[in-house]
Parts: C-alpha cells; sequence; structure tokens
C-alpha cells in the first residue's frame, strides 16, 4: 500500500479519485477537515471505492455526532470501526437514522452492531479484547491481541488504516475488515510478548505487523 | 485518566464541560486553536476545572506572547510550565501584567517563578536539569532525571499532560505539580540509564512512566 | 539546533527572521499553511537565510502543484529534495517554469535533476538507493543506507529537516546537502543492521542519528 495524508478541502477530490480506498477519522475534527472528509468520501462513494470510517470519541461532543451523521449519510462508508463506546454512541444517538427498536440500555453490543449494519447496510467493527465483525449476517470474532494494545495511542487509528489497506485489494469488505483485525490481533499477541510498557509495545507492535508477511 | 484531545472552536467547550483537567498548550499555534483554547479555557475556569498551560515558545513570536497573554488573563490557568527561558519571556514581556519590581537580568530563574506564581496566583513549574515548582510560598525541586530527556521531541508537552492527569484527580494542585514532576524524572533517571540515542530514550521513558504505577 | 515548528501566518515571518535555516514541506498542505509557508519563504528569502523545501507528494495533485510553484517561483528554495517521483513531477508539469529541452520519458532522473539545478538555480537532493546531490554542476551520490528506510514514515521529512539543520551552519549549500545525505545513509545502514522491522528501525536510526556526533 502506498498511502497519503490529505486534508484540504483543496485537493482531497483528486485525492479520493486517483486512490484505491479511502480512510476518514474524527480525530481532533475541525470544520475544515470535516468540509474535507464529505468531499473526499462523495467523490469515493461516486466512484465506487470503498471507504472506512472510525467515528473518534462520537460520543463526545455534539460536533462529532453531528460530523458521523454527514459522512454516513452522504459517504456511505463501507466500513465503520470503533470501540464499544463509539458504536453505541452511534446507536443511541441515531447517527445515519439506524432505526432503533429497543432501548440500548438492554441490548448488548454486538447485538447493536448488527442492527447497525443492516440499517447502514455496512460492516461494523467493534474493536475491545474480543473484536466483533458483522455485516448484519455473518459474525466473526477476534479474541488474539494483548492487554497493552489498548494503552498505545493511535493503535485504534491504525486498524483503521489497515482495514483500508486491505480494502483496497480485496472488493468483500466483511473479509477485509475481519483479516485486518486478524492481522492486528496477531501482530499485537507477538509483540505484546516481548514488551515490558507502552512505549515498547508501540515499536513491537510496528515491527510485528510489517513482519506479518513474511510468516 | 482518559485523555481526548480537540482544537475546534465547535466543540471544545462542550469537551471542557466534561473533563477532569484541562491542559493548553501554544506548540504550533494557530488563530483557531488560539480562538479554541480559550473557549476551552473560559469554560474550564467557570466550572473549576483546573488548567495547566504550557507556553510553547512563548519568547520566540508577538502572536505567542499575545496568546499567552489572553489564556492567562482570560482563563487564569492552575499551573503554568515551561523551560526557564519560556518563565523568564512570561515575567520580561509582562504577560498577564505580572508586576516587575526589578530588572529581569539580574533575578534568577527561581525568584521570577515565585514572582510570577504570586502575582499571578498559580503554580509555577520550570522545568530543566533540577526542575523548579513553586507556589509563590512553598518550592520544592526536582533533580532527578536524566540528560536524554532534553534531546527528546514532546518532552516537555508530554510533562504538561502528566501535570494535566495528576490535576484530574488531586485538588491540591502545588503537591499535583510536584508529584507529576517526580513521575517524569523518576522515568527519565531509570529511562536514561538504559538507552543508548534519542530513540531509545523516548521508548523507554514511555515504558518507564506507564510502569511507575507498578511500583 | 534549536528547530522551532510554526504555521500560522500570524507568526511565520517573525520566526523566518529569527532562524538560521527554514525548511518547507508540502505534507497534509492546506490553504492557511500554503500562505504561512510563503510569507515565511519570502521573508527567509529577503534575507539570505537558506530554505530546504521538500515537495512531498507533488504528484498526487493540482493543489500541490500549484503549492510548490508559488513556492519555487516566490522563494527561491537553497535546495529541494525529493523521490525520484516527486522531482520527475517538478520537471514534468514545469514547476517554477523550468525550462524542458527533452521528453521526460527519455530521460534518466539524474539528468532532469542536473537540469533542475541549473534552471532553478539551487541544489537538487533525489533520495533513493542511490541519493543524488547536484548543483547542475557537481554531482555527488550516497549508497550507503538500507531499505527499511524507505519504510518507515517521516524519513524523507527526517532528511528535509537534517538538510536545513547543514545549511544553518554551513554557507555552501551543496555541502551541506551532501553532508546531511551522508549523515542520514550512515545512521540508516548502522541502524538497519539491528533492526527486526519499521518500529526498530525508526527507534534505532534516531538513536545512531543522535550518535554520529560522537564519531
Amino acid at each position: 500500500a502506498s498511502p497519503i495524508m490529505a486534508r484540504s478541502p483543496k485537493e482531497v477530490e483528486e485525492i479520493a479519485l486517483g486512490c484505491d480506498a479511502l480512510a476518514l477519522n474524527l480525530g481532533t475534527l475541525e470544520e475544515d477537515s470535516l468540509k474535507a472528509m464529505i468531499l473526499a468520501g462523495k467523490t469515493a462513494c461516486l466512484h465506487h471505492k470503498p471507504i472506512v470510517f472510525d467515528p473518534v470519541g462520537v460520543g463526545a461532543t455534539a460536533f462529532r455526532r453531528k460530523a458521523a451523521d454527514l459522512i454516513i449519510n452522504q459517504c456511505h462508508p463501507t466500513v465503520i470501526k470503533g470501540n464499544a463506546a463509539e458504536i453505541k454512541a452511534l446507536y443511541t444517538h441515531q447517527i445515519g437514522n439506524a432505526f432503533i427498536d429497543s432501548s440500548v440500555e438492554t441490548l448488548e453490543v454486538e447485538s447493536i452492531a448488527k442492527q447497525l449494519a443492516n440499517n447502514l447496510n455496512c460492516v461494523i467493527v467493534v474493536s475491545g479484547p474480543k473484536d466483533i465483525i458483522t455485516d448484519g449476517t455473518q459474525t466473526a470474532y477476534v479474541t488474539e491481541g494483548h492487554p497493552l494494545m489498548a494503552r498505545v495511542t493511535a493503535m485504534g487509528c491504525t486498524a483503521t488504516g489497515i482495514i483500508g489497506a486491505f480494502l483496497a485489494i480485496n472488493p468483500n469488505s466483511y473479509d477485509s475488515a475481519l483479516h485486518a483485525m486478524q492481522a492486528m490481533g496477531l501482530a499485537g499477541k507477538r509483540a505484546g510478548a516481548i514488551s515490558r510498557g507502552n512505549g515498547s509495545m508501540m515499536i513491537n507492535f510496528l515491527d510485528e505487523l510489517s513482519n506479518l508477511q513474511n510468516g
């Protein structure tokens, strides 16, 4: 994969046209970057390029909820990846106008993920000690990994990037998301076994991830 | 601690309302991020949430001096942390309208820090080989650490974040700042002893910092 | 070297006035950061401070090509550093109105670099397994390094920063660029020999780079 980062409304449509997959992320959201994400997402959607969307901290502010709503409704992400709190927030706040047929309090995150996948017609990935990957019909789990993964900043953004890389080469979005999370889990398990804290975990994880291709 | 980064005026007030402590930082300052910091700081101040302010490079430009002046006067930081040059710049340029009763050239950074702490009614932390922590009345020093700490980018920003984490759980701001700098110094000393350059220092420091809780 | 990062049009002229060398970089370009880079570059140029320019991804979008054109024509960089694709894009699109006297397809990157250096009156650095450094008359190569260097994010931006550091202390821009790339290559070779993946390469490279001064 040859990734490129861009965040100006001046160029993201051209970037989206040239890419094989697009990753959108709400981290440190700003008005201009939101505008850029929607432009890029609409272009990708129009040209049938897969989009992975990471609603970082979507439960934290109304601005992020509005942003997630715009991105979901206007760009139709192929995969949405979040932790349990983020996926629940999408559901609770009816982001993307997901139809809600029971109280969120009584629902496990897995059934929420399945309903979101069905209602938004996409793959939902819930990251956690036990990752859940579902398209509403099929559901898979990834339990490999390591507790230190949750303590490394940007580990979630890394998963989103890796899902994007798999989407770029595999038209099956459910398989792409599953394979990406399996790669994350395997690299995390191997890295965790030889790390002594947050710093070495970050580095060992990058080493293991880059060496997965070698078997 | 569960930190979240935000820099849009569209959401920082809501973020500040929901947090237990706020960290403001002048690094790569922009007009919009300054506006966001002031909004967040005013909200935090109004709701009695502690604020730590890091006047990164405040001596370098008039724009940063003006920004520091606005933040200090409008947000009343609980703790201000800088290196000796930054703390001296706050003093020399009368930022926050600190009363100046003698020539800065003849003053040691410790007496400058004490006067600033008294005049601005906050805790001042001067980072360096010998950290100074003062509220104008009490003064403490942290001499643990390692010379490699000064060569790792964002080590100062890390200290600011750690002070914020301590402020979030301890209403005594002087103790919070002192304990944070002691944690930094101990992690730095341990990391420095096993590092062979800037890169391994960064990683070993993160390892040691994340393992401090384990004794 | 004491580097400072800035990207607001409000302060970059003052920053440029106070620095010994300026590094400009098209990564995640935005309208405001472009405006800031041009202001900083014009100030540096007017005061005879050396400028190193890194046209990151200049072939990817019209926005980046326009930005590179403005920076080259208005700021007259002392050194331009890119990979082969970026240097070819500068040439092909006549950025800086470089005179083009033959089809780019038939030209090797080395002759393109020499023509650009002559036409733009600057030093061109082409990074790759074999780095090319040329001022149009003299040409040098750096073959030291390691394949893992190409897999570490921001390695190119690091080279640009290191060239800037050398420019700040050496008025001979050709020598500065050459010495910077030699330092990169030596650190990369040493780091690559002891690294097992992308993560450890990044850290070992920073270690080796920081230890070069020790012989």
